[in-house]
């Protein structure tokens, strides 16, 4: 294996270091390792036994890693970029991860100062630890449908927290399952009888001394999930618990307690921006998430020999590296583009963000507080200003969880045999994965969303407005060509491949206008086309996005021109390669011609993957992942991928420890465990 | 819950136990709950903790299953049929079950009478447990390449077995990590310093007392997997181990002792068949695979409510199914279809594979004993009379595995969070099943096989040869017609559907055809038209076998009217839905236009997805799935989903016996334990 590896690296002349500075900053490589440094050397975040323990002890382990992770930050004085560093390096979610992220932002924005005081100070220190209780087991994207009240008391000032049905218990709450004390809760605010949606309260929930749940509280664990074993999330029942008026995080609403009345001051416009910054954080992960499967994909491809080429005369003998088949090649190569597609849309979308921050500070938004989560809001977007980011948020969460998470099943399923064994380290971590494609908006609901917002843009250009975004602008061209028709060189031209993507949203968009303004079709009868319409614009988005990064100045004074020709070769290979997936859209809207698609599948394409092939091993490496992180057999920097397999299997694996009685006329199971002994 | 399925059924007047029926026979279904009865009543396979102990309380459990069924299957009388029932009714892989099939296959098939005399009756009685070890972890795909040789020693007429390298270890060998002490082990034979080819050799590898490994011999079990957890697949490496002459399994070669000479007999022609058969079984299996998973997803979405419809008037009021969502209709109905699609090929497979077993029994092949086991085999058919079935074989196991397999996911999702808790039932099944797609030939690299079998067709009606099958038969239509064109009428003849489907796989045989003789492109750039090729004929051969199920009269005559159109529209759903997905393909090969592939999915399937859908869960109660066998709180047949998931998570997760001390600051972890209660 190890010579393999080697010969790959020797063969191309990409300059990783500087690639992967391209992706991530000097700064940020430094700071990796400096954490890196401190993790390796405890003890806790000891790896080996992560594949073979079950959910207590693992839960057990993540619990201990969470208390050390805080107690380093404390002792090193990492910032928040550190600890989140450290978080992503360990790379399991842990019991306090709601707490450091839903449970302080949260009260953070939605408190007011005297409610920092009571409740932020404590929990910053983790006096209180708490979790982000929205999700029901009745209700998850329809948070208007939550269950749980909190009804006024007049006469003593208090909230009545109550479950009425089994329905409403809440469900899903990362943390809550055994480690938090404290929630934000998410419930019904009921006030003289009358609803007003649901609002979010602050409270206590288990003993800070015993631990044990307060009185008239049912709360625990849900059980084992697809993934996710090393979180507690939770289930919690309220049986008329009275909470103080202060429960309630006032900053944009509050309940009056000399009138009794229900009063709205200000609007949560940051909340609002938080759902979109939360999303496209997602984007921005998405791009990592995958290079870590095609990093183990691509290695073990280079070193695992299957077979001689059939076409090969018998002198030269040897079995082929499986990664030189084009059939594995057409599953890993479109991968390994989309990763730098991903991460440089992602990229791109946290600037538009922080550019937009500033414009939403202003505080023109005019949005619902009881929106925040994890379901997908069904609100109109509040401001004008953000609605492009916040529909481009949402379309753009959705297909790139959906690339990563079903790329990482491709790219486990590309090792053969072996990409089953845990030691692969591409099964656990989609499995951890996975949800991504269902919180922070079920990816199929999302896109409602962005129809909605390419509907409303469509008939603002319709209505002969100017352009005011990026979106209004290339369906306003479009509508200028639609009876003049396009050529674009998608195979000649880069810029053209980009306009290609750009006309079949744009003719897709005036389909469905079509389709429900015209032809008045039911909104559920159009939900399909908009699932495709919502596709088809994220991918323009990405081809744009990727396009653009390696057009701008910045990219192109740190990388040489050899290197600058393979970013513009996986360019091509993502665009040509998701064109051709999705041929007869492009055909259909006159895009582009049936010819040029079978050219793109079977010369460009194919051709591409020739090119890139020698520099496979190199660009993954620019990802920097380190064998630590990854943990994998498969996936190991010096290839050394057999003698990892046989180490684990023979050495760590306790169930080596225990000899069976194999007969069946014998009620014996294990006739010796030596497991103490390991 | 329940009222919502009590609801569904009551609304749909299809026939559901005549359905069953049609599927499964009445014999069948009796079998089934005459095991089932037993199998409930025995404490051992009380599944209430499956889905929470670890790797080793899970696989100790399935050892004593194993044990149980086999005395079961004594005590009760139970016939090879009954005990195949039990082991799917339980559901998960088991420690015996490499013994059971390929171990006893093995020595059954390529044994002598001698050996037969000596192995299989100790066997049969499991005085001895077997598995069978041909991957190694350098070798699994190509089985000529395995590195374990058995070298013959003239001097005393035995065998030496030996890894000379790590990557000769077998790995992934199924119930060989602890449970078989012997073993039918896949060895190159080297006689005079010559390898003559793996052959197959039974062999002890552990005591039969002790259960240890005999002297140089290193075995134990290869550690955690994706899913597969209840089996102990194993590594096992020998050095210098020397086994007699009996030990090569000598129906169809032996080494003559006195001569010291290699000796073929006959040719292993009914092995050559039992590939074939085991691929057919892996199709027949995909239809009810999917099913489970089709059968939670759709009760879970009949009750699972979400929202109310968009377009609904206020005074409609209620939450929506989610089912009545045409994003998750289009998600789960064409699976629903492809159920049925599914089981009525694997039907018809085993009815081919039976017909030509008679002609095999003749003798005709002549193919070699080492292509045998879980590799693809690179051999050339061995018969011409087997070549078509073979070739089928191979693609529909590729593309049937895939199919079940990718659809399970899609279940999963479409359950939203739900989907995610292990209490679903989709995941671990879905877990468990991953492996078809990679054993028994690597999905893909299966593809090659069948497309050098249809160039091979298309060279002979190329040199006008008479069409001697389906395939010749098509291969010709399509040549007679190919400069005049066709119109198949898609939308309103099912039989112009099917032509559709042949005339793609038509087009693009010749169209490789051409590639591979004329430009004589090279195997290895090929790959990717064969793999599409080879889906493309195995969508003809599922859309083909369905549409004639439907059609035979056994068929009509068991369904009524409307049921029988129910059946068709599902038949309909499934091909037009699988041609819209692959809609590029079937316009650029003429077989329809644009307009026809436009009009499918806008009009024809959306208004399909609208008459199916009542019958939804009548539909896939047909199935006949008991609650025992699903084990899934989301696909309860009473529809008591929140019930089950909340008894599951508060009453039966060992979590919950757990009090945890929460601070950072305290090195305890879990300040209470009475898992001992539970
Ligand atoms: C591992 C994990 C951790 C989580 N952590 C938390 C947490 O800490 N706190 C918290 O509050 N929540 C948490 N959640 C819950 C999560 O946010 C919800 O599961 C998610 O929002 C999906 O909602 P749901 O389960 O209700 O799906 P549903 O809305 O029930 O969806 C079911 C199906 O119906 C479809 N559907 C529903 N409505 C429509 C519609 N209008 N149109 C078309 N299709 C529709 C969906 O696409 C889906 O296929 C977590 C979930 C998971 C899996
Ligand atoms: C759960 C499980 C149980 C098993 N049980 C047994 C058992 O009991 N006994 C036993 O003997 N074996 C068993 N196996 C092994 C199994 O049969 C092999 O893993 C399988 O045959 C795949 O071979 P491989 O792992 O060598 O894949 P590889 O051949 O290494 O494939 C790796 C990748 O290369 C690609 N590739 C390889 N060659 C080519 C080519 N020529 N052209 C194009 N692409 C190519 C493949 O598509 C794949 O993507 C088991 C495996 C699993 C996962």
């Amino acid at each position: 294996g190890s010579g393999l590896l080697a010969a790959e690296r020797a063969k191309s002349n990409l300059p990783v270091g500087r690639l992967s500075e391209l992706l991530f900053t000097k700064e940020v490589l430094n700071r990796k390792q400096r954490v890196l440094d401190v993790l390796k050397s405890e003890k806790v975040f000891d790896k080996s036994q992560n594949y073979f323990a079950g959910r207590i002890d693992r839960f057990g382990t993540a619990l201990a890693r969470a208390k050390k992770l805080r107690n380093l930050r404390l002792k090193h004085g990492w910032d928040l970029e550190d600890f989140r560093t450290a978080n992503e390096l360990v790379s399991e979610p842990g019991p306090y991860a709601l707490h450091d992220s839903m449970f302080l932002v949260t009260i953070k924005e939605q408190g007011t100062p005297e409610q920092h005081d009571l409740f932020l100070k404590k929990a910053e220190k983790h006096g209180i630890i708490g979790c982000y209780a929205q999700t029901e087991l009745g209700h998850g994207s329809n948070v208007r449908g939550l269950e749980t009240t909190a009804t006024w008391n007049p006469e003593d000032k208090t909230f009545t927290m109550h479950s009425p049905y089994l329905t409403a218990s809440k469900w899903w709450i990362g943390s809550l399952g055994k480690t938090a004390n404290y929630a934000v809760v998410m419930a019904q605010l009921i006030i003289d009888g009358k609803s007003y949606g649901p609002h979010p309260f602050v409270m206590q929930i288990r003993d800070l001394k015993t631990h044990e749940p307060l009185e008239n509280i049912h709360v625990g664990d849900i059980g084992p999930k697809f993934g996710y074993n090393t979180m507690d999330n939770g289930f919690l029942l309220f049986k008329n618990v009275k909470i103080p008026h202060i429960g309630m995080l006032a900053r944009f609403s509050r309940v009056d307690p000399k009138s009794n009345k229900y009063v709205r001051r200000g609007s949560p416009f940051l909340v609002y921006g938080t759902l979109t910054w939360i999303r496209s954080t997602i984007v921005m992960q998405a791009g990592g998430v995958l290079a870590r499967g095609v990093t183990i994909a691509t290695r073990y491809s280079a070193i695992r020999r299957q077979f001689q080429d059939r076409d090969a005369r018998e002198w030269e003998g040897g079995e082929n590296q499986v990664l030189n088949y084009t059939m594995v090649q057409i599953r890993l190569l479109p991968l390994l583009a989309a990763t730098f597609a991903l991460h440089f849309t992602g990229k791109s979308m946290m600037n538009l963000y922080q550019e937009n921050q500033k414009k939403m500070n202003a505080g023109i938004a005019n949005a619902d507080s009881s929106k925040r989560g994890a379901g997908p809001e069904e609100t109109e977007s509040g401001s004008d200003l953000l609605a492009d980011l916040h529909a481009t948020s949402c379309g753009l969460k959705a297909l790139s969880s959906t690339i990563a998470a079903e790329g990482l099943e491709v790219c486990r399923r590309a090792c053969g045999g072996h990409g089953y064994s845990s030691f692969s380290g591409i099964g656990p971590w989609y499995a951890d994965y996975l949800p991504t494609t269902t919180w922070e908006g079920d990816n199929y609901m999302l896109t409602q969303q962005v129809a909605r917002y390419l509907l409303k843009s469509a008939r603002s250009v319709l209505n002969n407005n100017a352009p005011t975004n990026d979106t209004t602008r290339i369906l306003k061209d479009f509508r200028s060509r639609a009876d003049i028709g396009c050529a674009f060189d998608i195979l000649g031209s880069d810029c053209d491949l980009v306009s290609a993507f750009a006309w079949r949203v744009s003719f897709l968009t005036f389909e469905v206008l079509k389709h429900r303004d015209e032809q008045k079709k039911a909104w559920n009868d159009l939900l399909v086309d908009f699932y495709r319409l919502s596709k088809a614009h994220s991918q323009f988005m990405v081809v744009k996005n990727f396009h653009s990064a390696l057009s701008e100045n910045s990219t192109r004074e740190k990388l040489d021109d050899d290197t600058l020709q393979i970013m513009h070769k996986l360019f091509r290979l993502f665009a040509l390669h998701t064109l051709e997936q999705e041929g007869s859209e492009f055909f259909a809207s006159g895009a582009c011609t049936v010819k040029q698609i079978s050219l793109a599948r079977t010369n460009a394409v194919m051709k591409l993957l020739q090119d890139i092939r020698p520099h496979a091993v190199g660009l993954v490496d620019a990802w920097a992942f380190d064998d630590w992180v990854l943990d994998s057999s498969l996936g190991r920097k010096d290839g050394k991928v057999y003698e990892d397999m046989f180490y684990r299997a023979s050495e760590l694996n306790p169930l080596n420890w225990i000899t069976v009685d194999p007969y069946p006329d014998s009620e014996v199971l294990f006739r010796r465990d030596e497991r103490s002994k390991l």
